[in-house]
């Protein structure tokens, strides 16, 4: 699968921890520790552990720069 | 400044593509090239010109996971 | 590829408007037309045209909930 | 009231889950599944149950295009 | 119409700036100058121009919190 | 630090709601109450509580427009 977001970067799972509804998984992507928060269920459906290969996806338009 | 997005990555602008009123920025963060949808306008107020040393951000909330 | 975002509909391209830097594609997913705001790097890439076979995705937290 | 936001499907609540703070509902849009992340308290002011008539509404820049 | 945005405030419109595809409005929201980047079919269908009455609406996911 | 998000305003914390993972954070901003969805982590690593000095940024992005 193809997809328009511009930013899509392989990592590895390095921690997931489930609320009631909402996860935060956290990804190693090259030594830069990237957080998603997701649902619950998506974690589930995606079988989402420590250790798993993923890509985290991000939209240009979710992008913020900031200078010093 | 402190910020309470989870991803702040620091970077390297490799370019800048300006439209009518949104601009493309390409950032390269440890090998890595984000791309930002911005305005015209913050390309200017930032100085953002190749070669600026920038901060890519992104609020855990916009990260989608993905497996193959 | 699985993708974490809830919200993953299959439709088709009927329309692609091109500005400079940021595109409007169309897509009728079951009679809905959903209107999507995307680089015209990803038009490209992916090769957007009228007729295309698509993915409509939405992460639930971009959704809001409205009632009259 | 009219919003900028170019797509807004009616449709049912099927379902609204309740997490510490944030809810999970969802709407049947002509058979489609959306799922939204929203605050409980726009729960409790929306009056949100299943059988709820609403709108789901996203705007065109969180839209993601995919292609197989 | 109500809707789960938790943030939707009055304002007036003060400057629309069209892009090809995308426009920039300036809202003043009780001093506050706040700007939203929308698409040009918005500003015609909502009729945005100057001194227009509207609301401002985000989504409390789409709200970043810093301190100095 | 300056940020490319158009909408960057000063306010002050008046609740904070934490739940499992996502905190719900209310800021006062010139009067107008101000809502952020946000993790846990971010509420303990900013020191947010009532009487913080804040900012609260959104992307012009995220900003939708409505008219009656």
């Amino acid at each position: 699968m193809k997809i328009s977001a511009r930013n899509a970067f392989d990592g590895v799972v390095t921690e997931v921890k489930k609320g009631t509804t909402t996860a935060h998984v956290t990804i190693d992507v090259k030594g830069l520790i990237v957080t998603a928060s997701i649902t619950n269920e998506s974690v589930e459906d995606l079988g989402l552990v420590p250790g798993a290969k993923v890509k985290a996806i991000v939209k240009s338009s979710d992008v913020i720069v900031a200078v010093d």
